[in-house]
């Protein structure tokens, strides 16, 4: 079978109302449909289908579990300053932690700066989503979350750890810079598709059962054992992160996230900086430009590659899809239709 | 020679004296000299020789080369609800950056948390440092710097990244959790103690000049060719760093950064949160008890391995240089009378 027969394409729009049908079979309010059908669209648009048409089944999964609340929304439980601490109740992750990104940009459009902790919230997806939509608006975004425990820590064996996804995101030229990583070296969004696909990884991306490093995809999904990013530093700001979400939000830490499969309860921080609020505004937006500007002058190692920002790669591929249609899996499209 | 007579044991208040006197000698104040003796002697107290007296001769030069000005002190540029954006006016990058510190914990109590900035600041030392000073004050804190360009970005050959360290710390137990680690996956400093003890690296740290992945931390220190922390990954890291650097100090970002001899000019940013202004602000403690509990219990891969929190093996050798003396190499010392 080719790539062709495999893929297919789907107009934006067509995706996003069959994703706002199916969640108001399954509880949701036609304003929550509508706004969570949104950012799953959104993040097939950008290319991220691990977090977007790909996972929607496991998310709808969530809902039938019990563990989403479609008509929850988060309520706040202490605020101080520029920081505020809400309870997410338990709701859908994406539309919780737009919110959150709101109320942080809000706080931040007063004080300059402002922190938004979720407890009890859900697995928000792609994080980058949140990046995009603070940094379109014209703020600094900074924002994680903790994870089910994923990824053993440097020098152990069993997964204790998340790889708590973390997040910085920067206005640049009407759109942003965006980084969105996992602690760990592949996540498992990308394993799940590299597997999916019959391919390997690139760098070894962990251990096998037998305690030998491996790019077999199969080999580290079956075994639990993701390498952190970095070795000891990132399995050191895995841990970080968790403790911060963790007593900023005064939610669950990773430990406490007891199933994997379904995933739910997290903490996570969002930290957002207006920009406009900076002494040297008028500047800022010519010195990201000088920045990335040098980046571009880099050596490559094969003349071929182009060195690129974070995100820039995103921005290709959204124009593709949005001229062409969303390139998705014609089996996970087939099955969307069942849903 | 053994390790033994490379090495000798110092006193922290003889070290510290030393620095003092050194300093004075060119152009500090009494009250100056002895807060930045303080911070070099630390550093070496907790076993960071090459932020230390290692490091203190090159400070020095520094001086004498009117890169780092001893009298300066940072001014505030700009002032808006918890932010803040102060020029270093190229002071002692030590004292620059714990005046930082300080001054975020202030905005902290004052608003949950505080953001400061500084530009044209200089090289801080060890980051930790500020980490360790605010955790143990009850602050979290999260800070980092920008470098000169001393890193290829990923699939690059030549340096125009900055291994940029970046610093987490919250408080633990009257002590601290703290995380300091530079975007390259080893750091100059670790890479010239191997080099100097004729040692080679755990696992490859970059690129050698044909090319090839080495463990030789001389030849990296020849290329330039560090590895960035999870390849792509910790290279994306650096850039926003130095982005958000840039942008939230108005300073120089790494491109502008001429020399990595003298390295000076660069950028900080500082953000503290006063857990005391924490809804759970009682049960922190007790929670990051239970994270580090289970961060305790994982498997080992080799069973006389103990799997450590990030500042845990700091405490240990903190306490042994306290009860024996600091572990210096006795050429240095020597080398430091003469100053």
């Amino acid at each position: 079978m080719t790539a062709e027969d495999k893929n297919i394409r789907i107009q934006p729009e067509k995706l996003k109302s069959e994703f706002t049908r199916i969640l108001l079979k399954h509880g949701f309010s036609e304003e929550s449909a509508e706004r969570c059908a949104e950012i799953f669209m959104l993040n097939s648009l950008d290319g991220v289908n691990s977090h977007g048409i790909n996972r929607f089944p496991r998310f709808i999964k969530n809902v039938l579990g019990g563990f989403v609340k479609p008509g929850a929304v988060p309520s706040r439980t202490h605020s101080f300053g520029s920081l505020e601490q809400w309870d997410g109740n338990l709701g859908p992750g994406p539309l919780n932690a737009t919110f959150a990104t709101n109320r942080a940009m809000e706080l931040a459009g007063e004080n300059g700066l402002g922190l938004v902790t979720l407890s009890s919230t859900n697995h928000w997806m792609r994080g980058g989503s949140y990046g995009w939509q603070a940094a379109k608006k014209g703020f600094i975004l900074i924002c994680w979350t903790n994870t089910c425990p994923n990824m053993p820590a440097w020098g152990a064996t069993d997964p204790r750890l998340g790889n708590n996804p973390f997040v910085l995101a920067v206005p640049f030229k009407k759109e942003a810079i965006v980084l969105d990583f996992a602690m760990s070296q592949y996540s498992y969004g990308k394993m799940e598709s590299l597997k999916n696909d019959n391919r390997v990884l690139d760098y070894p991306g962990g251990f096998n059962k037998s305690g030998e490093l491996t790019t077999d995809p199969a080999e580290i999904l079956e075994s639990w054992r993701v390498l952190p990013v970095g070795y000891w530093k990132g399995s050191g700001l895995s841990l970080l992160l968790d403790i911060l979400a963790t007593v900023l939000s005064g939610g669950r830490s990773t430990h406490q996230v007891e199933s994997c499969t379904s995933e739910y309860n997290v903490s996570q921080v969002f930290i957002a900086v207006d920009i406009t609020r900076l002494n040297n505004f008028p500047a800022i937006d010519n010195s990201i430009n000088q920045i990335i500007a040098d980046l571009h002058q880099s050596n490559p190692v094969r003349s071929s590659d182009e060195i690129r920002y974070p995100g820039e790669q995103v921005l290709q591929t959204r124009m593709d899809n949005l001229q062409n249609g969303i390139l998705v899996n014609r089996r996970v499209w087939e099955n969307l239709l069942r849903l």
